[in-house]
């Protein structure tokens, strides 16, 4: 039977202190419905707290569903968005931000290991508006990105400030935020940096499935629960979708649980024969390998695939243990 | 502060045999994602075994999402879906089928207590088709209804036979499907009886948030899984939308904590100083109730609102006690 | 061969004001595209002169679509519009505002004759937000009305007023407009009136198919090309659609084309042997036929149809004749 | 004043035989609407005959739309069409295929002056189904192509017999069909090669606004004109949009203009002093020209621009006069 360790963070199951949470969530007995419950305000008070920004928050299912109901609310469809070529927005949501949005478009950036080259922001910017094409209306950032790096904040600054110096708006997908965090990104700085809508994952992070949306932006709340029902991300029992946050965000549980899964990242670099394609900064390690390499890994049991830029991926999570980074470190070597 | 107990059946906490399923789930270590794991296979077989049906079965985060994506996938923007008219995908879904379903209509049938008068489907059933109003193709049945009855397998073929003579499809909105169970109706039925597309509700049957999307007509599951994804609501993390469905379909579980529920509402309503507005064959009590009436009850402490039909309504869960349907009926009595 | 003068204003031929205008612009030689010509500009500052306004203006080529766009531009997928139940937006569009709204709602209200009874605009705006429904963002208008009668400025100021103290926005749908106008609605009181997105009718006034979309509320022409491009209604060859305004509203020609059309409503009145169900303010007539009388007159060669409410419907245009007027006054009279 | 003559095919005037067809049809007095009259039956026969083909055709306005609409008839939202990464479709209607389509993908394909390489289709038509992304569900190709060039009967069926066998797909943007036939290509072909759905463009070939939809593949037509009309492409007064057709398949005086229109090409091409970047097949000339070159030529007064590969673009039409040309090539000719 194939393992799953390293093909993906979401793999892994639910870490202790979230699933500790979920079952206290479960012991309040009948709440109310809809994120009006006490465990949800709790959740959201934690958040903004970790963030210190006092921002709105909502609880949803699903981290497709969540960047793009985000896009939708800062684009309108005869508008794009700017975003890394290689954004999940961009490559894996099977369409999604255009489903939500109606249409709206994305317009692909490049830059090198999945970090946006400011100078690609400079033609669409400067291009004049015409009614042919869609324009930009918003900028989407990742943190952690695709490719396993970190934006430090001046790079963000880079490419959030013409971006807002147009009026238009920001977008960070934090799916792999606490990655980030656990290699010295702040989480409280990204309010000043003027990012407008955020996504938390909780998901990658070892929750069970749960993300957090964050309007820094109070403009945006209007009806947003509303717009959230409507896209079928209002969960009626919406503790079951905090909860597991509090427990995360107590005692730095998610920071410490990611700083574990970069750990194992750089343990699994230092062992790797294979060639890296790109800094490992977080809990990715990305090498270039061959295809009848790659087959006798899946061969040896270990599933994982070629990803985007035709790099193999392995990712690490907070239940990777360094067993496991040696065992696949040691078939890695023999087919080396 | 509120009593949130007859507020609605999602007010509830979930259901200890669910909860123990997604613990055992939890522990099973790395598993595939994207509900290819094993866990997500083996509910959909035990999903299989309650229909016994050999049916696709999908488990998604959402019922307003399952049922509009439903509705997509039998029905295009410019047709319509029939259904009846105080239907949850009619009144209280935020307009999420014309959403998912990029501007699908919706035709709403009279029918006392939330049961569509099969006379009221020949007018749209006959009418010619002519490109300036959208044509129904398909009809969606909510078993059990918003005000707590349950059709007979006789009166769903009575709808269901002239919609699939047109060449139409057929949806069931089983949000509360296991209390219909409970009072009598047989599951293995619905195959047979010709609906092509059913939602399952998990919320509301003691679960947390999960629903299963059963497709009996197989030519509908065509690259569904991406439909999915791009609706955000292919979880990553399948496994914790699959295992509560295991929890409770061992045993019968969610048949036996429906049948609690509707045992409380018939205790309800043995108590209840106020008229019956519907029959009370599951696990809800609709009275007839003044303003006054109802403001002393919630200012009483009790959290319940008027329904769309204008009458107070009274929902009982699985984890509804006789106790607080005693307290409640003494409330009840004395405001009376 | 049946007859279609009466059975819409549209089965009507050009006017010949338009058509020269048409014929003039198509001398012009090379152009500009996409309503940037001189034609386009000349027609709509004659669209400015005539409702004394300084609005954006933009010709296109469908009321639907123009209806549609205009509720796209004035309300979110999540909320809803306000208007007639009968209204063409909500019965005769086959889900436009849905399918350009992705999913926008409509709230249909009741009122004699297609007036919008004032009453009715009280539980909707009452309403509390609440996300589970599409909550109101604006209210259509129709103007004269589908049953053949006006709003007087008053009528209109009742309904426009509470709605704007909301915040909520209006829209216009004037397909008919200068029937009104040709019956003493003064074009120049929109504006002043609150009216935030016009629609003037080109077709049924006589032109070939053209429409003015007109924006009193400058903050909505954002992109609104792009918006316009997007859904089909950026024609290339603009002048084909503002040049017949030109024709139409030089020396008033439209509105005494209109006032012909409503004269010969009148003249049909007169004549008329079954009994008027709404009162004749404009160019329709309606009356109360049985289905057996309906079949006689469609046999003896007049295509006309029962409409949403249940009356026969005959419609007047600028090319109605006395003569037709008078051979349908006679046929009707011989099978009364 | 700038002089329009190069700018685009759709800023020349209308051609007399469309016109002189127009007023015909305006002359045949009242009849029924949405394209059920006589004109658009006499229309949609003499395309039938051009074609050799026993298609529906309908007509609508904008050639953006009828692209859109029928992508939409042949792909799913969460699916995506192949298309020549610079045709229309993919970079000049603002994202209306994604707006119509509901969010439905485009994957651009290389190919050198405008003709997708058949090489680029192997990758996508190879690559396993998954729900991650938006899997091909059909192709559109343009005839004549965006650069001015035409396909062989032969590199048609070269893209179009794979995709078909995978059960996909064929749409044609025919918006310069005209220009390809005067150049040779055979339009009784497309029924053979395996085409769907084509649109006819009008406008571009001298008409007014109008396009024709013409659906090889019977089995879309169902609902078909509920489609159009919700998407607001079903004209009521559906002649002005037919009639041109009349006229201008009426002794081939379509192909007569394309070929003018192609002549002119090529005289410029003659006498054009900057580079050719294109063959000249068609009716467009693309040349290398820097921004100073291209300055003083719009300084001179034509209006011409850089196109989407960096070429600037001269278009020809039925209108364009030989002087025309040889005015323009003495200005080049000048600053080159």
């Amino acid at each position: 039977m194939a393992r799953y360790d390293f093909a993906s963070d979401n793999t892994a199951p639910v870490a202790p202190e979230a699933m500790a949470a979920l079952m206290e969530a479960n012991g309040a007995g009948f709440t109310s419905g809809y994120g009006t419950d006490e465990v949800s305000r709790v959740a959201a008070d934690a958040i903004r707290g970790w963030l210190d920004a006092d921002a709105e928050v909502r609880f949803v299912a699903s981290g497709t569903a969540a960047n793009a109901i985000s896009l939708a609310t800062i684009c309108q469809p005869f508008e794009a968005v700017l975003a890394h070529e290689h954004a999940h927005v961009c490559t894996d949501e099977t369409g999604a931000p255009g489903f939500f949005g109606h249409g709206l478009g994305l317009i692909g950036l490049a830059g090198a290991s999945g970090r946006i080259d400011p100078a690609g922001l400079v033609p669409p910017l400067a291009r004049p508006d015409q009614p042919h094409w869609q324009a930009p209306a918003a900028l989407s950032l990742t943190q952690s990105t695709e490719y396993g790096t970190v934006y430090s904040a001046e790079a963000l600054q880079a490419l959030i400030g013409p971006v807002r110096a147009r009026g238009y708006k920001v977008h960070l997908d934090g799916a792999r935020l606490a990655n980030a965090v656990a290699a010295g990104f702040d989480p409280k700085s990204l309010a000043g940096l003027g990012v407008d809508i955020l996504v938390i994952g909780g998901t990658k992070a070892g929750m069970p499935p749960t993300e957090a949306i964050v309007l820094f932006d109070r403009d945006l709340t209007r009806r947003f629960d509303a717009r959230l029902k409507q896209s079928g991300q209002l969960p009626s029992k919406g503790r079951y979708y905090s909860a597991p946050f509090i427990g995360m965000l107590r005692d730095e549980a998610m920071i410490r649980h990611a700083a574990h899964a970069n750990a194992m990242a750089r343990r699994l670099a230092a062992l790797m024969p294979f060639p890296l394609v790109h800094p490992v900064e977080v809990n990715g390690v990305f090498v270039q390998m061959d295809d009848a390499a790659l087959k006798r890994l899946q061969d040896a049991g270990w599933f994982v695939y070629r990803f985007i830029d035709g790099s193999v991926r392995f990712m690490c999570s907070w239940a990777t243990t360094p067993q496991a980074v040696d065992d696949l470190g040691a078939t890695l070597k023999a087919l080396a």
